[in-house]
C-alpha cells in the first residue's frame, strides 16, 4: 500500500511537470516557435523578418550536421568534427589535415571537398491534407502506406521538376503532418580552416560528451557556386564579445532524430533489442577497425577518424541506453503515456479512433521481437565498400520499375544524389575493407546460426576470413571506372558483372529484400499506421503547444546560457583558455590531454581569460552539431559543439535541469584564429561583418 | 530463476573482489601496517626509524583533525578548516581572521589559539588481555561492559599517574583488541599563518567534496612550551617539488571514525533511521543560522563558520546516506557480510561462538527503533551554552561518585581536559544561543508530542520561542566567572545555582540521563557484546590482515596519486593554479567562486603552472583532515584537506576506484606562501628543513 501510495505521489508531481510550455524545451519547426514562450518567459517578440533570416541563413550539411553562413561571400561555418569525414577523404601521402589542420591563406588556395551537399531551407509547404487523403477509408494498412508513399514521392517530383529544387517531404508527429521542404543545394563547397585534430577533438573519447569542457571544435568551408565564392543574402552577423551568462540564446539547427513520442512498448523495444545489439555492433566494428590501425602508422592514420567516430557512437548509445536503464527517468516516460492516454480515454470520440493504437504497438512488438535478429543480421552495414556494392544492385533493381513503386531514395529525382555518393573519390583501402567485411560475417554468424540462409549464402561453408579475402583479391569495385560503368550499364550491366564483390552482394540480395520487406509489411506499416494515430491524438489532445521529434530538418531551440549542477558541485556557464592549460597540465600534458606545441609558443600573446566554451540550456541533439548560437539581435555568439552526458538521453527525453548544449564562444573563436591560427583572412571576414557597436 | 543465477554471479564478482589486499585500502594502525602489501604491489619496506619518525611527527588536534611537525621548532602543518573553530573564536571588532586571513610577520606576532590541544601518539600498548579479561565468565552483558570499562579506566590512571602522559584506551576491531595510546599534549598553541576563507573555502559549499578542486586549505601553528617555540625532534622534511603523478604516497593522520564492521542490520538502522533524522536536525539548525545571519553583518559573521560547518555536515551526510540507499553498493555490503558468516559457520567452533552476534545484532535493532525517537530528541545538541550548562549539571553528579564509577569524561585523570573546555574564553552570543535552543525545542516538540515528560519539562506549557527567550534574558552563564565559580563550588554550588539556564537544565538532566541509561543498558551493552564476538570473529577467519573501524587515533594510509573516471570523463591527478583562474571566470567572478584581490594583483608573478590541488587514492575520513601526505623518503608533497564526493560512501565502504584523497600540493602551498602572502619567513622554515637536493 505504501508503495503504491509513493508511486502515485511521484507520478503525480511528475504529471504536473510535465507539459513542456514552461521549460526551455523544444526543437520547434520555423513555421510553429513558441512565441508565448519566449514573449511571456522572456519578453521577446522576434520579427517574421528576424525568423525568416535566421532559417535563411543555417545550412543544413547533408550527411550530418549543421551549420551558418556567416558572410556575404558564401562563408558556412561549421564543426571540424561534421567535416571530418571530409579531412579524412582529403588525406595524401603529403597531407594529413586532421593531424596538421588547414588554412586557405588565400582565397584561392580554398580546399574542394570530394562529397559534400549543403542545403538551405528556402520554403515550408503543409501538405498533410493531400497525403492523410491519399488512404483512402477501407484501405489496409499496408495499401494506406504504400498510397502515402505513392502521394509523397508525386508531390516530391512535381515540386523538382516546377522549381529544379530539392524537395522532401517531412513527416513530423510521427504523421500527424506532413511538410514539403524546398531547398537550395550546394555541391562545390571547399574548406577554408580546420584546426589540428588534437585541439578539435581534445581529450578524445574521454572529453566527448563532458564540461567543462576544452576545445575547439569549429571549421570554415565556403560554398561556390560557377567556380565563384556564392553570394549569400542571409548571413549571420558576428558577434566577438561572445555569449553572456543569463543571456537568451538560440540555436537553429538540424536535430537528428528524437524518440520523444515512441510510446513505453517501443522504448522498451529499443533498451530490451535495439541497443544491446547495436552496441554489440559497434564494439566489433572498433574491434577490427584497431586491429587495422595496429598494423602500422599509414593504416593507423586512415582509420583514425572512423575509430573516433566509432567510440562516439558507443558512447552515445551507451549513455542513451544508460538513461533507459534509469528507472527514475522510464518512470517518467511511463507518467507521460498514463496521462496521455487518460485523455485520450476521456473523450469518448478520441477513445474511439485512438485508444487502440497504444495496443497495436504493443501486440506488434512481439512480432517485431521473433524476426528481430534476421532483420538486424541479414544485411551488410553501412560504411563498407559491400554496402555501396549492395545499392547498385539495388539500384540495378529498382530502375527497372516504375517511378513511383521504387524504394526510397530511388526515384528519378533522387537518382542524381546517389550517383554522386556512389561516384565519390574517396580513397578505398581494400585490406580494411576485408577486414570489416570479414568482422560483420563472424558476428552474423555468431547471431543467426550456420543454418540461417544468410549466413549460408554468404560463407558458403568457408570461413568469414576466407570468403572476405577472397573477395577482396579479386574485386575491381573499389575503381570509380567500374562503378561509373555499372551504373551507366544499367540493370543489365550490373546483372552480368562478375566482380567479386558484386557477385558476393547480388546472391545475398534477394534474403536482404525479403526480411526488409517482411518488416515493412508486417512490422513497420503497423507502427506507422498506429504512430499517425498517437500522433494526431497528440494534436487533438495538446495541439500544437507540443514540438515534433526531430527528423534531421531545420529547428530553433531556445535557452539560457548558464551552468548546473554537476556531480554535487556546480559546472560554470564558461570555461575560459586558462582551464585549457589547467587540464592539460594535470594530466601531465599526457595524450590525448596534450595541447598542440603553438599553444605553448603562442600562449603569453593570448588572452587566457577569454570565454572558449559555454553551455545553455538549449534542447538539441546529434545533428545540431555545428549549429550557430545567436542572440536575440541574431548575431553569432557562438556554434554548438555538443551535449553534455547528462543530457544524452535527450534522445527519448528532455533533461532540461542538468542537460545542456555545450558551444564554442565567438571571443575564443576569433582568439584562436588570429594567435594561434594565423588566420587573421577568416576573422577579419567575420569581424568586418559586425554590427557597428 | 535467471535473477536468482545473475544475483549469484554478482555476488561471486563482489566476494572476489572483497578481500582488500590488493586495493589501496586500509587506515592501518602504526603497529599493524600493510608491509607486505607494500612490498608486494610497490616494492617499498619502509624501516622501522621511517615508521617511528613519521609517527612522532604526526599530530593530532583534539577537536577534530590531523596535522604534522614540519621544522624543528615546533611548526605544525594542518588545514585552515581545522583551526577554523579557533580564528572564529579570535574574531574581535578589529579583527577578522576568516576575512582576511592572518600571517605572524614575527615570530613574536604568533597568536595564541584560545582552547586548542594537541596530541603526539609516543607509544603504544597492547592491553587486550587486561581488558578482556576483566570480564569473568558467567557474567551478564551489562556487568561484563562495566567491568571492562572500569579495567580501561583503571589503566589509564595507573598510566597518567606513573607518566604523566595522557592515557587513552582505544578500542580496536569492536573490542577484538584494546590497545593503551599515550600522548604528549601541547596546550599552548599560537597561530602562524592561515589564508583567508574565500581562498581556503573556495567554491564554499559547492565545491567542498568536488574535484577537479581549487583553493588553498591550509595553515600553520607552532607549539610552545614555557612560553618558548616546542623543540620537535621528529618533523617531516619538506619536498617543495610535492607529489607526482603515479608516486606512492601516505597519509599519516587521524581518521575519525567509520563504520565498516558494521552489520547489514546495524546498516539498515543507520540508513532508515539515524541519516534522516540527523539530517533533519542539522537543516533545522542551519535554518536557525541562517536566520539569525540575516539579522545583519555583525550576526552574519558571528556564524559564517558554523553556516559552513551545518552546510558540510548535510553534504557529507546526504553522501553516505545517499551512498546507503545505493543498491549497488549496499549489496556489496550484503556479499561481504554472506562471505564472512558462511567462513564462520563452515567451522564449527566458530559458528558455536559467533554465529549468534548476527542474530544478537538483528533482535537489538528492533528494541532500538521502539526507543529511537525519545533517545534521539530527549537531548541538547552540543555546541549549544545549553550544552555546556548540561555538561556541569552532570559533572555536578558524576564528582559525587567514586571514580570507576563514573562515566566517561569524568573520571579524575579527564577533569582538567572537561574544565579546560568549560571555560574556554570563547565568545557567546545569547540571542544565538536563545534561537538555536528556541529551534531545537521546536523540533523536539514536533518529533516527541506535547506530552512527552522532555517536552513538558522543557516548555511547561509554554511556547520554545517564550521558554529561550526568558532563559537567555537571565541567564548569566555565558560569563566565564560564573562557570568557574559554579566548576569550583563543586556539586553544592550546581545544585544550587539559580541561573536560569543551569536551572532549565537540571530539570531536564534526570530524563536525558534515564533514556541514555536505558539505551545503554538495552541496546548498546548487546550491542557492544555482539560486536565484540564479530570483532573477534574477524580476527579469526581474517587475521590481521584487515584494518580496525577508524577510531580518532593514528593511522597509515597509502595511495597512489592518480585520477579517476568522473562523470563520463577523466578527473585530472592535478590541477593548478590556470584552473582556478578558470574557474573564477566561468562564473564570472561570482561569489563564491570570485577570488580574493589579492589573486588578480599578483597573477602576473605567480607561475600558474604551479600544481595547486592533486588526489590520490588514500583511503581517508573526516578527522584526517590537515594529515601530511608525504612520499616514500618521508617528505611532506602535500596536505590532504578532503575527501571527494565518489569516497563519501567511505565511512562504510571504501571506494577504491574512484574515492579520491583531496589535497593541497607542497609546491603550490610555497607558491601561495612567498607570491601571494608575503609569507616567506614560513616558506623558508619549511624549505630550510629540505632534504639537500
Amino acid at each position: 500500500m505504501i508503495r503504491k501510495k509513493i508511486l502515485k505521489i511521484i507520478l503525480l508531481a511528475l504529471m504536473t511537470s510535465f507539459h513542456p510550455v514552461f521549460a526551455d524545451e523544444g526543437m520547434w519547426t520555423y513555421d510553429n516557435l513558441p512565441l508565448k514562450i519566449l514573449k511571456e518567459k522572456y519578453g521577446f517578440e522576434p520579427t517574421q523578418e528576424w525568423i525568416d533570416h535566421l532559417r535563411l541563413s543555417s545550412v543544413r550539411f547533408n550527411d550530418g550536421g549543421s551549420g551558418s553562413f556567416v558572410s556575404p561571400n558564401g562563408l558556412v561555418m561549421t564543426n571540424q568534427h561534421v567535416v571530418r569525414g571530409q579531412l579524412q577523404k582529403l588525406l595524401t601521402a603529403d597531407r594529413d589535415l586532421l593531424r596538421d589542420g588547414f588554412f586557405a591563406a588565400e582565397q584561392a588556395d580554398e580546399l574542394k571537398c570530394p562529397d559534400l551537399e549543403l542545403n538551405v531551407l528556402l520554403s515550408m509547404e503543409n501538405v498533410t491534407a493531400r497525403i492523410q487523403g491519399a488512404a483512402k477509408p477501407g484501405m489496409k494498412e499496408l495499401e494506406a502506406l504504400q498510397a502515402r508513399a505513392a502521394e509523397m514521392t508525386a508531390i516530391q517530383k512535381e515540386s523538382f521538376e516546377s522549381t529544379g529544387l530539392r524537395s522532401d517531404i517531412v513527416t513530423l508527429y510521427h504523421g500527424g503532418e506532413y511538410w514539403l521542404y524546398r531547398y537550395k543545394k550546394y555541391t562545390d563547397v571547399r574548406l577554408v580552416f580546420a584546426p589540428e585534430h588534437q585541439a578539435a577533438f581534445y581529450g578524445s573519447l574521454w572529453d566527448n560528451f563532458a564540461y567543462p569542457r576544452y576545445e575547439l571544435d569549429f571549421a570554415f568551408v565556403r560554398v561556390y557556386e560557377n567556380d565563384k565564392p556564392a553570394q549569400s543574402v542571409h548571413y549571420l552577423r558576428w558577434n566577438s564579445a561572445g555569449a553572456r551568462e543569463d543571456e537568451l540564446v538560440f540555436v537553429s539547427g538540424h536535430p537528428g532524430k528524437t524518440e520523444r513520442l515512441l510510446t513505453v512498448a517501443q522504448i522498451i523495444t529499443r533498451r530490451d533489442l535495439e541497443y544491446p545489439a547495436d552496441l554489440k555492433i559497434a564494439r566489433r566494428r572498433l574491434e577490427a577497425l584497431k586491429q587495422y590501425a595496429a598494423l602500422g602508422k599509414t593504416e593507423a592514420s586512415q582509420v583514425i577518424n572512423a575509430i573516433s567516430g566509432t567510440e562516439n557512437v558507443i558512447e552515445a548509445d551507451s549513455g542513451e541506453y544508460q538513461g533507459l536503464l534509469n528507472s527514475t527517468l522510464f518512470n517518467k516516460k511511463i507518467a507521460e503515456e498514463s496521462d496521455f492516454r487518460n485523455r485520450v480515454d476521456s473523450k469518448s470520440e478520441w477513445k474511439k479512433n485512438y485508444a487502440s493504437a497504444w495496443t497495436d504497438i504493443v501486440n506488434v512488438q512481439k512480432k517485431y521481437a521473433e524476426i528481430f535478429k534476421p532483420f538486424k543480421y541479414r544485411r551488410i552495414p553501412s560504411r563498407m565498400l559491400a554496402d555501396k556494392a549492395l545499392s547498385i544492385v539495388k539500384y540495378g533493381e529498382e530502375i527497372q520499375k516504375a517511378d513511383d513503386q521504387r524504394s526510397f531514395g530511388f526515384h528519378n529525382d533522387q537518382l542524381e544524389s546517389f550517383k554522386f555518393q556512389m561516384l565519390s573519390p574517396v580513397p578505398v583501402y581494400l585490406p580494411l575493407e576485408e577486414r570489416l567485411l570479414a568482422a560483420w560475417l563472424q558476428l552474423v554468424s555468431e547471431e543467426l546460426g550456420a543454418n540461417d540462409p544468410f549466413v549460408k549464402t554468404a560463407l558458403n561453408g568457408h570461413s568469414p576470413n576466407d570468403v572476405a579475402r577472397d573477395i577482396f583479391s579479386k574485386t575491381k569495385f573499389n575503381d570509380l571506372q567500374v562503378r561509373k560503368n555499372l551504373l551507366d550499364g544499367g540493370a543489365d550491366a550490373i546483372q552480368k558483372s562478375d566482380d567479386a564483390l558484386i557477385v558476393f552482394v547480388r546472391k545475398l540480395y534477394p534474403i536482404i529484400r525479403d526480411i526488409q520487406t517482411s518488416y515493412a509489411e508486417k512490422i513497420q506499416s503497423v507502427e506507422s499506421a498506429a504512430s499517425q494515430k498517437i500522433g494526431k491524438a497528440r494534436f487533438e489532445v495538446y495541439g500544437k503547444s507540443v514540438y515534433p521529434d526531430a527528423t534531421f530538418t531545420l529547428r530553433l531551440a531556445f535557452g539560457i546560457v548558464r551552468g548546473y549542477p554537476m556531480n554535487g558541485t556546480l559546472a560554470a556557464p564558461m570555461t575560459t583558455y586558462y582551464g585549457w592549460y589547467d587540464r592539460s597540465l594535470g594530466f601531465g600534458q599526457k595524450p590525448p590531454f596534450n595541447l598542440p606545441q603553438r599553444y605553448w609558443d603562442r600562449k603569453s600573446k593570448l588572452d587566457l581569460s577569454t570565454p572558449l566554451n559555454f553551455v545553455s540550456s538549449c534542447d538539441i541533439i546529434g545533428g545540431n552539431s555545428g549549429s550557430p548560437v545567436v542572440n536575440i539581435k541574431g548575431e553569432v555568439v557562438g556554434i554548438v559543439h555538443d551535449g553534455n552526458n547528462e543530457g544524452l538521453v535527450g534522445n527519448f527525453i528532455c533533461n532540461d535541469e542538468s542537460g545542456r548544449a555545450i558551444a564554442n564562444h565567438a571571443g575564443g573563436m576569433i582568439a584562436a584564429l588570429r594567435v594561434l591560427y594565423d588566420a587573421g583572412r577568416v576573422a577579419d571576414e567575420l569581424e568586418g561583418n559586425a554590427h557597428a557597436k
